[in-house]
């Protein structure tokens, strides 16, 4: 039975095709939509929709379900379309009556709106958590190997000495810039749609600035039109903001891959963290990494299949938004996993010293050669000239000492000025000021 | 426990990671695998390295498993990593030791390559079922609504008379192209890989051409290298085939929706296969199509997708691909069940005749009258120049009558033809005589 | 001839090739490279690598060179590889010796990416500027049109009342979000990577602070492996800023085309705005408001683009990197022009009035009745079967009157607050102070 | 002057926005439109609507043009908006009246349509002449070298032993397969849309099958509306079919680079084939194979915008599709180019020999040992778990030899088959037929 049934059965075909999975994914969603109605419930009373008693008598329920749901407690049965209708099917057998009058003042569509909007901040906020422990991993271990050198690779040639304090702390500073991306995602998921009814607002005197602070939000999407505007295109930015994360860690991984290869052999993990072979008895493989590169590369490809999903759609809400839960809520799960994974594994990395002696990489140090003679008079292009000519002729001796100072090389990384730019993304976000209303509301 | 694991056991989030959803997925190789192993152990036979004893055991064990997985009896057990393992496990426990021989001569790789193409001409096969029951819906359509107009829409503006005819007739010929680039992902996917072993072949004499012949495949894939460069591409040829049918669907699922609008009301269908709304009363949504058009979008990212995670790898095996499967196996069933909705939809559809009727559409006869002008000896442009003008001073004047005759036309349908070139494309999938080998082999 | 040719000359074929589109696509990065040695040459001076006479030709110099490129008298000449050789060329063939010391302390790889990141700024306080106008445009037609009403669509059925106001204001308010995401790409694009010379930085004791300084950056690129792992992934976030702009503005275009069609008839251009068809005479096609759609979409597609030559690059410089110029280049300008002429033809919008009056669009009114209803005291779900009942019996009577309130709604659009957000947002890029930095510089 | 001008001049914003790159774009496609024009003029003197004189004055000088196009002195003037318009203001300028009597009874739309099927032959013909090419290419290399052996890598990690007779085979046998995916591509260009007007047919007596006939298609776009629809699917699945020949181009590249780095060091390429660094006197680097590759992956991504470009529109001509051109006429010669490079630095690649015996490549001989237990009567799963536990042991000794007589394996290449393989899919193209068909028109 569906709410806005009337008459008419429904083709169960058209039934479960429509319905598609939406059972299992709205799970996930629970809890937002015993926020969201909590809140919006306190503005129907305040507006004089809903009766002082009405008001408790929910409210109370609400915050019992709410404590059912972290509990895991909470299942939407068989033959209740979503989450929302369980939600309200389950307050009208407790509190009777009142339950029935939640729904004023809203519709389906912008409760869908701000249940995600709810869900995707507390999976942002997961996100950079865990991000944090990975950023962590990686200063200290840029701290712990900072004199330990490594051939540096341009075009994959042989270059210019790099050290694993540097590869280490690149991505560090990596996940800054992808946090600022995901905080941008986090501004679009952070103002409140609820109000915006279909799309098109509703003739009760709503208190949406009510329902803004209630629910701890930044501000509101005012135009009703845009709030409905705002399905889709949160999920591609927000999609967006994830890709960055995802596109650091699988670069993090092919760097691994190969430098675990035996013609390189900088790094190698424990046994018991590598996989084997069907055939081959002598095999050690980077699953591990290799998955999260895949895995990753998959989250890169989810904006665009958002896009392609809603491209084209005039304003007004469309089915078609529905089926991006499938896409993006695994893959909340999914780069998290990679963030864990990869902080885990990183625990456990092994390093090889002493690499730069082996004679094939002393053109490494050409560079330095053509630095000395410039700092001592020569112009840089016939330094450069000079030396090229000298490598041609096999008469090049290198100097394998690396004295670099400046701000982030290899003899100072700035670890310090990349982790306080960290912080600084990060207390932007300004979790605590969302959590401590969402509390508020529970409590 | 793995099969290739040796002393040291591997980390349990190291092996959840990367087993992932293989335990559910691989369910639906279940059937191939066997089919595989049925033609492998033949040729193990054949070339000395199982004997004729065991052959027999193996041979016997392998069709009962066989017929289990057909009976939906089959399951992966808990701890067994893929199908693989599980069907080689229960081997051994049926019939001994020639259980264990069964894996001399192949890698997991080939065992997953031959599975992999083995399920997907299945899975094509299945598509083109679904398709030739879609096109007959749509011919049949085409031919009964051959009279009934429609104003044909350029840039959105009205322009020229259609038909329902045309409509459903065009959509018709589309599956004839979509055919046509899917049957070349079942060229690719109809060579045999078997025998690459983990992409660099194998030492023992193994005989390519006998299981290529066993298994209904057209021929090789010959060098074993490439064999192992299939995997990745295949699957994105694949998607890309399905891309086709998904893109005809969605456009199809466009006009549907659009034509279903008030604003055009060409056609409806029947309440019990529309859907409402929590708020407005009087709704009747199209859902279905929007889902379906949904639907057929994500999988025309489908082949992007793939390409993001195969780029850039370097040839030879990456454990990358196995994420593949994640992708693609849940289109088949996702695309399947669009095909067979929209048969079912069209089944119900109900057409809005007279349209052109309404003076709003008189301009869609403005090029009959420029034609009129040239037939009696006008020059086109001059022709073209007149009508306009008359059309800016108000003073234009419909002839209501369409008499179209060339090929094509909403006088000539060419809808046979159309037919013809459908079955000449499904002709030349040649199903039967696979069908004829993998039925000769489980017997 | 190469500045980093030796003695081999490089054949040909492979020379062309390899250079590609660079002399025209670097033209654009005349000004930003100009810039860009301003102050590297000031901080080689000031750790000693440059005299006080060499530092003062060289500056006098290339001011007089910037001003050339101001006034479009710069050009790469046949021969010369790139922007970065020709202004070294004329350098040098102007002030001597001097020329040829301002690459000390820097590699061709950092000297692109700063002079990426300097042009990538310019390009999106175009951008924002651009934006602004189109912003100023909607929120004039939302407070002119503000009580023109029109029928809202949810699933493209007919759903509630919207109005004209919300539609412009949607848009406007899409703005908002579209310059947040935006804004993360030029905080990523506003550190200063210049000193990480190939990506494994540089033995002299370059002061990066100080150029991060003198060119405006909000802080540097510490790490120097990072630095140059910022190449293409810069651009990537760039071009989902991008993306962001261009799906409101391919939406709106879907939009107007939608309204535009006679099924619709909500909106008009002057026939001068529109084109027409070379076979019929009525036509007045929306091309514009197509080709913004198409362009913008193709803007879309961009960041996956450039994801796809990125993806499975391990980290350090790979030429690659130089084609993702020829994507992003060419987009600032097309996403300019979309602006630009999206706010043109704005202006020239003619907007139907009375469009409710319509009998067919009484079915929007329903949502109100039950409202009616339910302030009547009626629980809201039986409120909604009653209207439905009565909508199915054709009973229903609407009441068409609007009176929506609450924020952002019909009647309380908000403007004033949308502006708000939109000059928060525009006041936190901080144009003004990168610009008098490179004012101070070039003066 | 447009040609469906009437009195209203065109804004020259809307004018400029609108052409925009198609005067030049255009220039492609000046052969085909004439030959389409020849093609259309017989045809329309067939059915009377053309006489004698006019057929032979417009034949005669469209031939002339045709001959002016091949000699490259054809341009499209100022002023005249695309091709189409060009030709026929030439035609009228030089025969009269006669010139603007071809459009009658087609529409720019079917003239587009035609034109670009017949450019898009011609341009598959090229790929595919330049494929083979290569091909042969990669058959000789493969030939030459099948007794140099080269470590086979599974996850980056050494496996098993390969050879460099693999791996160009391998290469080689991709194309196959490429070709394939590309001819999907070819038949769905090779039927005629000519007679579709604007996508709805026209009340001319047009005989579609003489065009179809002359213009050497194979068969029709019967359905005229599907003709239309054609557009943007067309684009769409060609770009699939490039896509495929560049993956592999793109794999091949990477590969090249892998072995190019100095910790591989399988091949090099002559100093005057590789490229410098501004800083590095030392560097050789494989620019060429990195915009190989990176080209490659640009045209991966091809497909993908043209589906984002193109999905949601619904039935009927719409101008985003003008755009396309765009995309995907640049990337014919793109790719062309590629095909060429690849095969030139194949030429001259050179291959290191006896690599194998670096004792770093033992365990590539650890399968091996472990079939010859199972020759002597081991269980394959028992002879890999001994082989496991001697490597662990430190007491594994490889035998290194390789005895693979398997077809496709390194003892047995099959490069005959190969090439058999490629010639049955080239010749299946039939350019022969369609070529002689196009002669007989020009001529």
């Amino acid at each position: 039975m569906k709410i806005w049934q009337k008459n008419t059965d429904v083709n169960h075909l058209v039934e479960s095709f429509t319905v598609g999975n939406d059972r299992v994914l709205d799970l996930q969603l629970a809890a937002a939509d015993i926020v969201g109605s909590l809140a919006h419930t306190r503005m129907l009373h305040s507006i004089g929709l809903l009766s002082g008693d009405d008001l408790d008598a929910v409210q109370k329920e609400l915050k019992q379900l709410y404590r059912e749901v972290m509990a895991g407690e909470f299942t939407i049965e068989e033959g209740v379309e979503d989450v929302h209708s369980q939600v309200e099917l389950l307050l009208t057998k407790r509190v009777g009556e009142a339950g029935k009058k939640i729904h004023s003042g809203r519709s389906r569509n912008d409760q869908v709106l701000v249940d995600l909007k709810l869900f995707f901040r507390t999976e942002i906020e997961t996100l950079v958590k865990n991000t944090e422990v990975l950023f962590e991993r990686l200063i200290t271990l840029s701290e712990q190997y900072k004199h330990v050198l490594l051939p540096g690779y341009t075009h994959l040639q042989i270059a210019m000495p790099s050290s694993f304090g540097l590869w280490f702390g690149a991505y560090a500073e990596s996940l800054v810039d992808d946090l600022e991306l995901l905080q941008a995602a986090w501004k679009v998921c952070n103002k409140n749609p609820l109000g915006s009814a279909a799309g098109y607002g509703s003739s009760f005197p709503l208190n949406r600035q009510m329902t803004t602070d209630l629910l701890g939000f930044d501000s509101l999407n005012y135009n009703v039109v845009y709030a409905q505007m705002g399905r889709g295109k949160t999920e591609r930015i927000l999609a967006q903001g994830m890709s960055a994360l995802a596109a650091t860690l699988a670069k993090l991984s092919m760097d691994v891959c190969l430098y675990m290869n035996q013609n390189f052999g900088f790094i190698t993990f424990p046994d018991h963290l590598t996989t084997g072979s069907s055939i081959m008895p002598h095999k050690k493989n980077p699953d591990v990494f290799e998955l999260v590169r895949s895995r990753c590369n998959k989250i890169q490809a989810l904006p665009n299949e958002i896009a392609l999903m809603t491209t084209n759609l005039p304003s007004g809400y469309h089915r078609d938004l529905q089926l991006l839960k499938e896409n993006l809520f695994p893959a909340f799960g999914s780069l998290n996993e990679c963030l864990e994974i990869t902080a885990f594994m990183l625990e456990n990395i092994r390093i090889k010293e002493g690499i730069l002696d082996d004679p094939k990489y002393d053109y490494l140090f050409s560079v330095e050669v053509v630095n000395d003679e410039v700092l001592s008079g020569v112009p840089f292009r016939e330094a450069y000239r000079n030396i090229g000519l000298a490598i041609e002729a096999g008469t090049f001796k290198p100097r394998k000492e690396v004295n670099h100072t400046h701000e982030g090389s290899i003899g100072n990384l700035c670890n310090a000025e990349i982790r306080q730019a960290f912080n600084r993304v990060v207390a932007a976000y300004g979790f605590d000021r969302v959590n401590e209303a969402l509390q508020a509301l529970v409590a």
